[in-house]
């Protein structure tokens, strides 16, 4: 089947959302990035406080309260923690994006949501530490904070999110079709590969 | 740097050795998967039995044994377990290869032996299930356990052996550069893509 969506996810500073930006712009296909995302799921009728409150956080709740009810709407709750509640928002938009148009989406679990279609090819990033702290520090600037300790901090965080809401273990190679060493590879090898692979696994299946 | 090294790890019928040797021949690279490993480590002088025997089992002794010292001979154990001894032996026999010539290693943790050197490219090959069970049917024909048996012990068993002797896990992206999902991109696609990044890697360095 042909790809129509890819998804980008990435460990911080390692240039993730830079190539999916890149990509998405190379191959026309619609760009959507966590902010996007959490844009989205406000536009749905959302409150903005509430998405900017819970949707980056770790969750504190076990997958209990979960399995208690899904509600239709923000003000029922039936048990289940915020950040589930929100996962299940933000769940729905990505399915929703997947399906309207030719996207490439970063971060937000977008693989494990979308696994089950035929039509996405799922690219995880990941660079050493030396590298993803350089990068973070030229990007973003110095902080309080060690380079090493953010890049700590921020990758507990994301592997945490993942296994709670996937029960899979974030960064293992099975869980995606591609992953690239971005320090290695180089950021801009990066978009060509993905880039390049993406249209001959479609030129393939066209022909 | 430039690499002259391509360490290939692979779950067991994903094509991972098939891809190895169609890239070593196409980059002109010596090619060594894990018979050829064995039978190096067997031309230093170690009986074949005894590797035949051992090189492939899982380890049945903790770490603790490998800390009591590296023996200078087969018959000098100092509280070595036979696995652990092996994997000296043939540990010493790759970075030997690394050091000889430009070549292709398939198997026997070699990405985790060469992590330290800058001129190797480290590889990672998996599949789904169902493709690598379709795959080792065809290939090596039916037996009495099911292929899904056949798969997951054999997982199982290089998960148990990678983990125990580099403390780090199986399939981890990582641990290597690049991990490419077999049955989605192609065997052969798989190759291309491997050789035009080791080629593009090279000639950017020369630039």
């Amino acid at each position: 089947m042909k790809k129509r969506v890819i998804t980008i996810s990435r460990e911080f500073g390692s240039g993730g959302r830079s190539i999916g930006k890149a990509l998405a712009e190379r191959l026309g296909l619609a760009y959507y990035d966590k902010e996007l995302v959490k844009q989205v799921a406000i536009e749905s009728g959302f409150d903005p406080g509430y998405v900017e409150e819970h949707g980056e956080h770790a969750p504190s709740k076990s997958r209990f309260a979960y399995s208690l009810g899904v509600p239709g709407t923000p003000g029922v709750m039936r048990g289940m923690s915020s950040s589930d509640f929100l996962w299940s928002v933000q769940r729905d938009v990505i399915l929703k994006l997947a399906d309207k148009e030719p996207c490439l989406i970063v971060g937000r679990c977008a693989d494990f949501i979308l696994k089950d279609r035929d039509d996405c090819l799922h690219v995880f990033i990941h660079a050493d530490p030396a590298f993803r702290a350089d990068r973070i520090v030229r990007l973003y600037g110095e902080s309080e904070q060690s380079p090493e300790k953010r890049l700590a901090d921020k990758d507990q965080k994301r592997k945490i999110n993942y296994q709670h809401f996937t029960q899979q273990e974030w960064g293992m190679s099975q869980n995606y079709h591609l992953s690239l060493n971005s320090g290695v590879i180089g950021v801009d090898r990066c978009v060509d590969l993905i880039a390049e692979l993406f249209t001959r696994l479609n030129a393939d299946e066209e022909a």
